[in-house]
């Protein structure tokens, strides 16, 4: 389809494009492929290029998952990667204008330790950092920080709300005109606008101020990408983005009034909340072309690895999937699953609806992981993403480009500027912040209303 | 004194540099001068520019001192300031050989966390950076923390020596040849260069391996700069460089040897350990005028905000010290001191020996805080660093300009080529890697002669 005359969800707005990016690319054998480093995932100036590129392409934002564990076997794909905000540092002093948002564990850091850090790349990029918050599922993840198993699902996000609300007072503990620096006097800052936060929760207590300054942003732009109903309730509350899996337009149209009228009950205005669907691009020439190098990644993956890798997934024994069958009728529920639960329905759900066998499945996972994957020429591609928008399915996108950097460059050079010339998306930036291109206000300050609580002695 | 004749002590070697950088200088009251900018700690370009100047004066390294804590009072000097990893990796994309060194707690991070960020910054640099080991005194500190004290000093170096070890030991779980990247093959690492550690320890469980492959130097230079006894125990066991701050000739000379003995005595090759006293040299053109700056600097301490601090490091009510006479008979011991112990007893030794009044000690710590300043001309600072090199009291010094950026730039414009015309310092990079410089080796892995317990599945 094409952009329409009548109006409807979507018009007089522009779509926001985030660039999701897995080292060579968000495909599972993307690393085999003749064009890919290997050593990508270790390299700096690979990360710092595809910023550019994301940049060139106007994006609002790059985006790096992580999670504080060896992922996968490193046998068998590209083990572990440079820790995110430190890829955000040297990306923020090679770029002047693309949002900066990585991913960081409530599970697995101290509230004080990570306020500082996300406000000190707020500082360095100059206002265009944004913090994807995640609970970390995992057993694996939680014997890297003492802990034999992960804590219960509901118990992460309950930790994960106090910790918000710890790094929020902690980016209010300075007031936005604290410092004052009058030398004549040899006063640096008005102390009576820097403020102990004196935190006592369940999870956590932290004193503060925090050791730095109120940032450009105040705040991160705040993310969050789990779907969950946990999820959801929080992303309701706390979300300012959602990174969301949505395989049809109408999983995706019903996710996003769900959750837009979840933050509307709670009272906020429900355009502050951003909602980006994951697209797995796979573009090509003509649509023939795009579905080859589709399949050409499928042979790629390994399908005994992957089999294991659905089985762990699934809490299961290996032997109990047949790569040729479809999924055992008996499946573990939602509920029993510790991480990654609406990941696991959605998995479930695609395989029995559209009946496929574990090979097939695991095909469609590897290049999408639970994401939609969408093969076509630039012009389908625009096509879809302008039909999910208009069709009030999602504000921006999720582009996870299967291969890297050639999938982004694509995106870029071909499907970028059909979005454009329908008016879809914006052709300069017009703002400075992540905040200001996903048109989000900056935070006021809880406390300067306050009566002075100082630090100063 | 010139350079001598007949060999001794530094004959053959040449020295060290390191440039401590603390924002707009290290003396309280450096921001107060005209020619200091006031926001320069949360301004990312001026470490930059610093580094490169430390850069094209050939230094070692530069270093940036951190607690996860606002010291002092933000009404009277700068507070807070940039996380250094953050600072680092800025720095390191911006210049080409200076090595990289910050400070990191163990007892507020997870050696998980902790190591992965050091070798991202590691391979970001490739190869240059170094942590400083520190263990965090202080009750507001551990009230950022969910604690209500500072844990016991002996405490929290048996946990600072099990960090390190589970540190190393995740820097380990990768073998340097793991990666084979065989495309055909689907093989990215060899499996079984790639181990968990299984660590069970009084402090720490974590079973690795580390989310990152070995970087290029390994691990990071290990730095510390405690001299109480613990302190001392713990450098002379696990530390490549040591900070410390002597004001005397005798004094340096005297903790050089017991430093080096007591690594000799666990092992060490003494060579591998880097001793760099602390020297905040105020250089003018004339003697003269070198005293005037660090009498300006004097004059804009504040007596009554220094008196405070300087009684808070002693424990006493600030009631108890007078400006203008000497510092009580009846102090605490070391023994009672929680943090910074031997700084502690530096102090209450200098005031004592030179008879110093309160007034008079607190404008001997505003420019050096216990470290050595030096007042002079460029060819009496690159004497008095000749003296000791010579004499076995350092094997290069950490350089604490009183005021940044000048400070700085008379150092590297007046001083180096001294230094350099005596054959006691390079004159270009011959290495590549802070462990280059230093003249370190890389460490060897304490895995790769093992058997194989490996983490693939």
């Amino acid at each position: 389809m094409t952009s329409a005359q009548t109006p409807r969800p979507g018009d007089g707005k522009t779509l926001h494009l985030n660039a999701f990016l897995m080292s060579v690319g968000h495909h599972e054998a993307a690393w085999r492929l003749p064009e890919s480093d290997p050593h990508a995932h270790i390299d700096i100036d690979h990360y710092v290029r595809l910023a550019q590129t994301a940049e060139r392409g106007k994006f609002d934002s790059i985006f790096f998952a992580d999670s504080p564990v060896l992922m996968g076997d490193p046998g068998r794909r590209p083990g572990g990667k440079l820790e995110p905000t430190v890829i955000l540092t040297a990306v923020a002093v090679q770029t002047d204008r693309i949002g900066l948002i990585a991913t960081a564990s409530t599970s697995y850091n101290d509230p004080y330790n990570l306020a500082r850090r996300f406000a000190s790349v707020d500082f360095v990029s100059k206002g265009r950092v944004g913090w994807n918050i995640v609970t970390t599922a995992g057993a694996d993840a939680a014997r890297n920080f003492g802990l034999d198993d992960t804590p219960d699902h509901r118990l992460r996000y309950e930790k994960a709300a106090e910790f918000v609300e710890v790094a929020t007072k902690l980016w209010d503990s300075w007031e936005d005109d604290a410092i004052v620096a009058d030398k004549a006097l040899g006063v640096h800052a008005d102390a009576n606008k820097v403020r102990k936060i004196g935190h006592r929760g369940e999870f956590f207590s932290v004193d503060g101020p925090l050791n730095l300054p109120r940032s450009p942003q105040a705040y991160p732009v705040l993310v969050q990408a789990g779907s969950s109903e946990n999820g959801k309730n929080f992303a309701a509350r706390y979300a300012e983005a959602v990174f969301t899996a949505q395989q049809t337009l109408a999983d995706g149209t019903s996710f996003y009034r769900d959750l837009k009228e979840r933050a509307r009950l709670l009272g906020r205005d429900p355009d502050t909340l951003k909602i980006l669907p994951g697209i797995v691009p796979v573009i090509g020439d003509t649509e023939v072309e795009a579905r080859e190098l589709d399949a050409e990644l499928e042979r790629l993956i390994s399908p005994e690895y992957a089999r294991k890798q659905l089985a762990d997934r699934f809490g299961l024994p290996v032997e109990a999937l047949e790569l040729d069958r479809e999924l055992p009728e008996e499946l573990p529920s939602e509920d029993d699953i510790q991480g990654a639960k609406s990941r696991y329905t959605l998995i479930v759900n695609l395989a029995r609806t559209e009946r496929l066998t574990v090979r097939q499945l695991i095909a469609r996972l590897g290049g999408g992981r639970g994401h939609r994957t969408f093969a076509g020429t630039a012009e389908q591609v625009a096509d879809t993403i302008e039909e999910w928008f208009r069709a009030g399915a999602a504000d921006g996108f999720n582009v996870m480009p299967a291969v890297l950097p050639s999938g982004l460059d694509r995106f870029v050079d071909r499907v970028v500027p059909i979005l454009q010339e329908r008016g879809l998306f914006r052709t300069e930036y017009t703002e400075t912040t992540l905040r200001g291109h996903y048109g989000l206000a900056r935070p006021e300050n809880r406390f300067a209303a306050e009566t002075p609580l100082a630090v100063a002695q």
